[in-house]
């Protein structure tokens, strides 16, 4: 369930109005517009957007940037895209980092129902002249270039039915080639990226019983590092989306420095879906609540907005 | 433009009672059959269908199947099919083939648009239960492997914009790629695969401009025979798809023996689109019609067929 609590009466216009009136005169007036923006679903934003476009001629989006800065931007900016609009801007951003984040992509590839990739990926050429396959390519190398095109092209199947004796000899071929130190990752990558969610599943169902240890468990001893970390972040997608997220999220918050772009991601996509029993999910996990967990790593209206975004009806 | 010829006015039902007909008694009147089947377009086919369903309670394809034979059964039981389930179906066959026929998937994954690309997997996804990509992976190995998962995989972008300075390091990077033997095939396999078909088409007009040859002279030289041939034949795709086809019609009426799965696959899924063109360009090329070629190299009604589809109105 989701966290966003949003009024069911709203007025386009007003919001316009009132977010137009918050970036008036000097300064600006972030709690105003977190206090409204913060409260819409996506549709709602959206029709603020469109509102604030006809009254102020201004794209609402390069508003808020020229208003607002750091986190805070980042974090109000991605939210009032469209879902499938701001899911293109991430895999995008995610890319062009330094050491592009590995994790956007298999959520972008993972997460989503194959119509819905294939809608990320719409969205992805119309806004950057360019497929997300290719851009995929050229910011990355090596087995994790193998593993993420891999991943992002393909149109999975998405039934239910699957193939037992499949399962049980991919589950010897991973076996096999995870022995002996240098995962060359041909096969894994093979079977990560082809096979249904469903076979996938049952073929991980029966490593545990064959070799005694979870896939995940097995790839932890792998040299090559990224990759293998890659490989298990891929698995936990499938396996349970939302475990793989809310420890996502604690390895956010307890790690030194906290990685604000992921933390506001997760957030970000999460709070009009699923939110709710991540929140659960945190706590029984951290005898700690998310919202505790998030104030006492993020400050002021970044904070503030975080937490509306959680359901927190103080902001 | 189409060499079919079909009526505008026709009767589904009289249609229907007419195949019935001709399929009754001693022997089965294969004349009758490619004299309705063989004039009716794609959407009149369908509804012959529908109607045979409705009055005999039988499925049309099973039907013929059972009174047809050898190249004349399999060329009929395609034709009747609606076009993008018949490419779903030309895959499957392609892939189950003891040696599996490359040309077929790289046709599906190159001469379509990323739209009708989509449909076709849908289709696969529909008829066996399985993506089309887990199907070409468990039925190919090796570089093979790598190049047709790739290829099918992709929802490539189809824009028109092309970026010069990729065009030209690709270029490089593809000739150094093919230096010194041995083909890795890493980086041709990531360029052909992910780049849009305008980008690759810059791509090998630089190639040539840089090494004073085309690329797929380059490929010419390669050992590892079957793979250069597929991404030679994965180029003509791209560059020129109705010359492609045309070559392909040469090889296969030259060659000893006459391969009838490409005679019939090229004139069944050209036959209501371009086989007009093709057969001028074959005219060209040969100096003698592809109709005096098909003649020649076939017999009986299977001749009578493609003859017919080839817009010959004798029969």
């Amino acid at each position: 369930m989701a966290t966003l609590v949003a009024p069911e009466d709203f007025s386009p216009g007003e919001d316009a109005l009132a977010i137009n009136r918050a970036c008036q005169g000097w300064g600006t007036d972030e709690k105003a517009i977190i206090s409204i923006l913060g409260h819409r679903n996506a549709a709602q934003r959206k029709q603020i957007r469109l509102a604030y476009q006809e009254i102020y001629l201004e794209d609402l989006t390069k508003q808020l940037k020229s208003e607002l800065s750091g986190d805070l931007e980042r974090a109000i900016c991605h939210w009032i895209l469209d879902p499938v609009e701001r899911d293109a801007v991430l895999a995008n951003e995610a890319l062009k980092k330094a050491r592009p984040d590995y994790r956007v992509i298999l959520e972008t590839a993972y997460m989503k129902s194959p119509e819905e990739l294939l809608a990320v990926k719409r969205a992805y050429q119309f806004l950057y002249k360019r497929s997300l396959e290719e851009d995929v390519a050229s910011h990355t190398t090596g087995d994790m270039r193998r593993l993420l095109i891999a991943v992002v092209s393909v149109y999975r199947y998405e039934g239910e039915e699957i193939d037992e004796g499949v399962a049980h000899s991919e589950a010897n071929i991973l076996g096999d080639e995870m022995q002996g130190g240098a995962l060359k990752g041909e096969e894994i990558i093979r079977i990560l990226s082809t096979r249904s969610k469903a076979q996938l599943i049952a073929t991980f169902n029966n490593y545990k019983q064959i070799h005694g240890t979870s896939i995940t468990k097995s790839l932890r001893g792998d040299p090559t590092e990224e990759f293998s970390a890659a490989l298990r972040a891929a698995i936990r997608c499938i396996r349970n989306p939302k475990k793989y997220l809310q420890k996502l999220l604690c390895n956010v918050i307890n790690n030194m420095g906290t990685d604000e772009d992921t933390l506001s991601r997760v957030i970000i996509t999460r709070a009009e879906k699923d939110l709710k029993e991540m929140k659960e999910l945190y706590l029984e996990r951290n005898s700690r609540s998310l919202e505790d967990a998030v104030s006492s790593e993020t400050t002021g209206d970044y904070k503030a907005f975080l937490l509306t975004l959680l359901g927190n009806q103080e902001f």
